[in-house]
């Protein structure tokens, strides 16, 4: 059973809503220490609540979605990539810029192995961006996020759930519970969760036994209403719900000895870019300037 | 000057639930008539109002946008879909059959060139399914909409503004102002506006200079967030905002003159799919059984 929350903390003084937008605010928390949240149901929303400006952007090639989430509210407009793509960073910063946004934070739910990471790229074109991405990967980046930890940006934040098994390094970012956060919740899945799929288990140390604990323990253990948004989709989906997934993924839905049959026999080819994309993506997506990448 | 409200209205006596759901529930309002809407700001909001249950499914081939819209609140969760595609109607009737919706209406924005709409086969496979088109486009359907008419789904509906220029029968469908109606508004603008593009204007009636008073007119005068979501999209947006495209279209931005200009010397192809889609798309995209289809 894999711990949501561990010890760790940050303390600062923030003088100047500017200073407080541009502090790297991964904030690390024990269960025992963890702040306790408003159980209140609050009826802001995703995609459009008082404060999250929100936007799904879609990379036709390898058909992955990168999320655009800032805090429109906030004096500085902080933002965050989730899953950019090396070929769509210039579309990104454009539309950064035109909604005046600043971006703070470029992270990945893991390395990819079916294209290239934009986030060492953004790291160049934007000074300041901080990339993100597991402890676990192994990969390069400026800050490593554990299981319970907390990346603000201005009045809102996401909780990193780990959930690995599509690789070892892989976690689910989900918008927070507090007051004021989306209602409902939003999930950054990655290739843990995909809609009515999931990824595969067979390279990066991926394991099907791992994944399915990760998926019913760290996903399906979310409110029901939470919205499910994957790295990649390949029929058109462009979001689902923790419910739908319990209901209807063909492959979760099952037991977990079935589920470790059908990953083991899905005969999937080898993965055509894995071989350029996971060494470019274990140092941000920038091989050859690694120095400056990390 | 485009009229947004005009004559006609339906009577009837709603017994049950279900009855009210299946009822074809357009309704034709003049202007004087026009019942008066609550200015109240409400905020629930688009992607998960607490009523409207709202999903973007693309199709790749001709990166065009399909919408699910459903009264999640209402017994029978009514449900239509604006602008679906022959290739994708069973991808769509699973995802409707899984969140346990009826659907009553298969919607076109205008007579598409470049996909071929998948209006007739829906209404071949789920019986009681209405399609509908605007008046001006001349094509088959089983409902017409006129400007200022209103779709129900239930609680909710969509309200009927005419946006011709790409084709002479275009339309943007925007959801209600009404109280318990999304807040921001949604528009579905179709070719007419597209993110930060807009359709091209030789063919099938189109005019430039139709197009440039209609996005002015209807589009640019609804409120500064309504949230745009076009038919199609090349390069991976999901969504707009009318402030935004107000701001950043590098079409529309421009005085009349100059749009025309540029509308004039876009040097397109000609569209691969016209000479299919629009005949079979003037009898809801099934040429072969046009009675049963209209």
């Amino acid at each position: 059973m894999l711990s949501k929350f561990r010890f760790l903390q940050i303390s600062a003084t923030f003088s100047s809503p500017k200073q407080k937008a541009s502090f790297p605010q991964i904030v690390k928390f024990t269960a025992k220490f963890r702040p306790k949240m408003s159980s209140v149901s609050y009826s802001t929303s995703s995609g459009s609540s008082s404060k999250l400006l929100f936007r799904q952007l879609f990379e036709k090639e390898s058909c992955t979605y990168t999320y655009l989430l800032a805090d429109a509210s906030h004096p500085d407009k902080p933002a965050l990539l989730v899953d950019p793509v090396d070929k769509t960073v210039d579309r990104d910063l454009s539309l950064v810029k035109e909604l005046g946004l600043k971006l703070i934070y470029a992270i990945n739910t893991h390395v990819h192995a079916d294209h290239v990471t934009g986030t060492g790229l953004l790291k160049s074109k934007v000074p300041g961006v901080k990339s993100v991405i597991s402890k676990a990967s192994n990969a390069k980046a400026d800050l490593f996020v554990e299981p319970g930890d907390k990346i603000s940006f201005g009045d809102l934040f996401l909780e990193v759930f780990v959930t690995p098994g599509h690789t070892q390094g892989c976690v689910t970012y989900v918008t927070g519970d507090g007051p004021n956060q989306p209602q409902p919740r939003m999930a950054f899945t990655g290739d843990a969760l995909l809609i009515r799929g999931c990824g595969r288990t067979d390279f990066q140390g991926g394991s099907s036994e791992q994944l399915y604990k990760s998926v019913h323990s760290q996903i399906f253990t979310l409110p029901k209403d939470t919205f499910v948004y994957p790295a990649h989709d390949y029929k058109g989906f462009s979001v689902s719900t923790v419910e739908e997934e319990m209901l209807y993924n063909p492959r979760l839905t099952k037991d977990e000895e079935t589920f470790k049959n059908i990953m083991s026999n899905l005969n999937l080819s080898y993965p055509k870019m894995i071989d350029v994309a996971v060494p470019a993506n274990m140092v941000c997506g920038l091989q050859d300037i690694e120095s400056k990448a990390s």
